[in-house]
């Protein structure tokens, strides 16, 4: 099938920032034909996004877009604003606008913003991809292409059929999960991973000053790897972690087990339950290359 | 200073792995005019590195290497084995041989590996290199170039300095550290990054098992780097958290610790203590790019 991005023919992007800027050059780049607005409180990044030519117009002012134009809204901003900016911008929308976003943290969210919005239709949506760099002049033409975009919804309809033909010419491999199982995965895939990274980093400051010496002077290969996600965005990950507070914690704790776990068996020199258990992680590891 | 290699005439590494390999075709192709033996208790091993041209000729037998031609002895084999290893060459080394290693654990076991093979001198070295893959068959020439090499000596003499001419010859840059020292920094910057990802998979497997929901169906590209290390050898690793079990013991506690801090952050969602602790993390991890 051609590539109509699912009809939808002008779009606005709220949140001029890494995600919402790769989507605006990534449409650009795919042949999208329809205008793109973006909408932002920095006037600076307003400014830049229209320089870089990633969106044709761009407000720092609610009542200055061309609503009446706009067939589809994109919340790309942390999702700790979603609730407010939903409030805000209600009066403006067309009763056949879809409103969709692209957060990490979904579940109860989810249902709050559709009631807010409600009878415009809202639609839970969160691609897969990114990168620890924040801002529009990062943003990578087609960071969604062969990435998974996860639709968080009951049951499909006209709105949520466009929705995923939009994501699937962008290159996005779409899969359909409810709300709150998306929050229990993620919170284990990457809010978990993200934690631990933190943490990691956090352990080898508090052992620097302990022993005075700068241990971030030996930073082999893997730990680089390993670590590259603790450079993330602080204010975007406060968020996640606390809009998806009781996963994440559920998912620490048992993570702390683990760990605990592997203590015991090296305290003790069990050789045997070491070779077990890092036998099972490798190959769980080596199964995903 | 031209290359010279420290003047090592013949060189014999014990153990054709991965980095015992390495070391056979990074002086190969670095101009090495000497002649390099090699020795594996695994004649599949022997073969695969003859046949490769790795090593100009490889024993399964101590009784055939050619010992009163050789000025360097390379233990690359797991740690584990060096004391079993040093006690059965010692008969047959030369009283000017020198013998070093490249194992990740110094401590005391470089004291009694000097004891044993006294009046031969024993010098403890690590590369800071290497890959989560195993076996000669994997070997990377110029492994070892730009990356840190640590020699766990007290004091320099002559030998010590013919060892760090070999490393610098191969690239390497060369550092000295108290072998206790360097047990308790790579306990932190490599032996507790690895626990981590080995627990962060243990982790997953349980929350897998606990949820019926197989999440190495979800791998986001921050999560696979992170565990990459994961994939590294169970028995490699077994021995390595072993042999340093006190400082990684501590770490791991130390560890535990910021992330029990972490979760107590989020707990309370306590924004102004998250939102420290990540930027405190990004900035340190930055600082390594």
């Amino acid at each position: 099938m051609d590539k109509d991005f699912g009809g939808f023919k002008n779009i606005l992007i709220i949140g001029l920032g890494l995600i919402g800027g790769s989507i605006a050059v990534s449409l650009k780049s795919s042949g999208y034909r329809g205008k793109i607005y973006g909408f932002d409180l920095s006037s600076e990044r307003v400014k830049k996004a229209v320089e870089l030519q990633a969106v044709d117009e761009a407000y720092t002012q609610l009542e200055d877009i061309p609503w009446d134009e706009i067939d589809l809204v994109i919340l790309a901003t942390p999702v700790k604003t979603f609730e407010e900016i939903a409030k805000k911008i209600k009066p403006f929308l067309r009763k056949d606008t879809v409103v969709t976003d692209v957060g990490s943290v979904k579940g109860s969210l989810v249902e709050k913003i559709q009631n807010i919005l409600s009878p415009v239709k809202f639609i839970g949506a969160h691609p897969i991809a990114g990168t620890e760099k924040e801002g529009i002049e990062n943003a990578v033409v087609g960071l969604f292409k062969g990435k998974k975009l996860i639709l968080t919804i009951d049951r499909e309809d006209e709105s949520t059929k466009r929705l995923e033909k939009f994501w699937t010419d962008l290159g996005a491999k779409v899969e359909v999960m409810d709300p709150h199982t998306h929050d229990f995965v993620f919170a284990s895939v990457s809010h978990l991973p993200h934690a631990v990274a933190f943490a990691l980093v956090d352990a080898l400051i508090e052992l620097s000053k302990e022993t005075g010496i700068d241990l971030f002077l030996y930073p082999g290969a893997g730990f680089k790897d390993f670590t590259r996600i603790a450079a993330s965005s602080p204010t975007v990950w406060k968020d996640i972690f606390i809009e998806n507070k009781d996963n994440v914690v559920h998912t620490i704790e048992r993570f702390i087990q683990s760990m605990e776990k592997l203590k015991e068996y090296i305290q003790k020199e069990d050789e045997d339950n070491l070779i077990r258990i890092l036998s099972e992680s490798r190959e769980k590891r080596l199964s995903l290359d």
